[in-house]
């Protein structure tokens, strides 16, 4: 093994994209903030049993590790249900509703190499005991804003509902094992494989024709109207509800020319319950992040509430702004016996907001490579004479 | 197992003490970034194989997991060996020295419960390809002033050479593994255990005097003279110029004020290679941070480098701080007709830096004990009347 080498999916940020990031997650942490979420930071490691088995995360994709105890515990996959741990222990006398948030890595094991990380930085929110549409107009809202301060324009948001699907395959399919594959499908994003599925699978040319048209709402919300018509059930006409609601609150908020629906989208496991939601970039075509209603979490860890929130991805976030930006540095270089003299015009200039280097020329060991990189450099060696 | 429960030495950060942890964060790195370095960032999980063994840190404190290839993971211990093989990896073409920095979060896995953190936050730089005593006072007085802009006023820095002890032990014991005993005392600051061990060794009275006195060295820079009179080798003199070369360049930068001498100080392994030193909060009593020479590092890296740095820890820091900070947030509570006029408000709140929860009445069931946490609480609700 190389001595530079590093795990599977493991990234080294080097200084530009540092400070590009650095820049980008205050602008959206700093709206977060003043829609009055809180952040809170949680331990990298977890225990299995707790946070491990009740995140949205499959188990193959879990890092596990056994501590001294003989425990095994898990790199978090994901903040939410970390969250939710401390949402239930020690924030249990906080009055909900509670808007928590955080900046933090998370982390997926890959299973070869395949160019996705292994270690990425989620910034998200968790709206905490409010089951209302308002919830989640709020969140999703939140997110636009996010996503505007960090200077991204050009995005949409596809908003669906886990309760539409879920009512269709009740009553087209019956049962539950024969909906999962076609979830599975949906969740693939495989289009073409759920319509082949459909087409073999025994049931009236009706039925076939209801679940083929289920792919077809996707665009704008007047789907909402063709969705309506396909199906019978309380279930689907109260998702559909739902999002007839979440759609006039965004009005409110202005941010509809944002928004476009998708009743294809679902979560593997059932771990949204409700409206959920996946955001792209347009320019680059990739998830930047994602997010929904999730009521069922909190049960687990002894104190049931609804609860909604979303997770961006930051480094997606800055290659779809694609900024090029070099950091400029200054460069005092001095010889010991003026060191004095070096520290005050370095000092005058690091107060003035520059970014300055302060070298002492005996420990360069090829001057012309080192101030290279500089837009600036002043000398003060040997003689009192100006350098020319 | 609770569902509550975190791994042994694993905390939460809640609201009140992130917020105090961000602003002290950014008056660290802030400071630092002025100092011309430029601050990377490294994955939480590397090679035993490299980084992990390289590491200043005892191998029985290591988190360490397999891979999903069978290689053995760490959690990084600490930022130096990481940042050593970015420098010769990544960055090899950037001429030396070269200037890094980095806040991260570091782990050390604990045996038992013993209220030490197993993972914990750390500020710190890298000055790498400078040998010069100039790069150890550089460092040094940005530790200094790192530490001011945090708000910190009192502490102190203790700094000593590796050199000095090790050429002692070598005159006095000749054999390495009786120094490695005594060194071990050092390390623990067992100033009573190294005592007795020295009163039973087979020396002469002279010799054993000498051992002695070496606890002495510790106090006003003048503690300088009082050991360049107990001993004679070449090796130690070098020691004790490089900490008046040091002393000169600190008092350039004025900060004087700040440094003791202690001649004690050792590392564990012979990880330093020089000047080393160790940062103390008067208030608390305990390590905020420490650093020092390591020359050999670079060389396991294959880009043989002389460096100097140091790592702050900054939770440490904040408890010698003793901030009391509670923040205020505004609230708007509305009814759904009247969400515009909510959203209206809310924003024009946000705009003037106000951090403000806007929230639906129906979402809340305990209005009275939503609204105790909030500084503020306007009300949108029913009629248009002004709530009173």
């Amino acid at each position: 093994m190389f001595m530079f080498e590093k795990p599977l999916g493991m990234v080294d940020t080097l200084p530009n994209l540092y400070e590009i990031k650095k820049k980008t997650r205050q602008a959206m942490t700093s709206t977060i903030e003043h829609w009055g979420f809180q952040f809170i930071e949680t331990p990298t490691l977890e225990y299995y049993e707790t946070v491990g088995v009740q995140s949205a995360i499959l188990d193959q994709q879990l890092f596990k590790l056994l501590d001294q105890q003989g425990h095994t515990l898990v790199l978090r996959p994901d903040m939410t249900a970390p969250i939710a741990r401390v949402a239930a222990s020690k924030l249990y006398n906080t009055s909900y509703p509670l808007r928590l948030a955080y900046s933090a890595n998370v982390f997926r094991a890959q299973q070869r190499e395949g160019g996705r990380p292994a270690e990425f930085e989620q910034v998200g929110v968790e709206l905490i005991g409010d089951g209302t549409t308002s919830a989640d107009a709020e969140t999703i809202a939140l997110m636009i804003e996010t996503l505007k301060q960090a200077g991204l324009e050009n995005f949409k948001i596809a908003i669906g509902h886990i309760g539409f699907g879920n009512a269709l395959f009740k009553e087209v399919l019956g049962n539950q094992e024969r909906a999962d594959v076609l979830r599975r499908f949906l969740y693939e994003k495989n289009y073409v494989g759920y319509r082949e599925h459909v087409k073999n699978l025994p049931l009236s040319s009706i039925d076939k024709e209801r679940l083929l048209n289920l792919l077809k709402l996707r665009g704008d919300i007047e789907k909402v109207v063709e969705a309506k018509e396909m199906i019978s059930s309380q279930e689907a006409k109260n998702s559909l509800e739902e999002i007839n609601q979440l759609w006039s609150a965004l009005e409110a908020f202005q941010v509809t020319d944002y928004i476009k629906l998708d009743l294809n989208i679902v979560s593997h496991m059932s771990y949204y319950t409700g409206i959920l939601y996946e955001v792209y970039a347009d320019n680059v075509g990739f998830l930047i992040g994602n997010g929904g209603r999730y009521d069922h979490l909190f049960e687990k860890f002894n104190r049931a509430a609804p609860a909604t929130g979303f997770g961006l991805h930051i480094d997606r976030i800055i290659e779809a702004l694609n900024i090029e930006e070099e950091q400029n540095f200054h460069c005092v270089i001095y010889s010991q016996e003026r060191r004095t003299e070096a520290i005050a015009h370095t000092t005058e200039l690091r107060a003035s907001e520059k970014k300055v280097v302060m070298q002492d020329i005996s420990g360069i060991k090829d001057v012309d490579a080192f101030t290279k990189q500089f837009e600036e450099v002043v000398y003060f060696i040997g003689s009192k004479k100006e350098e020319l």
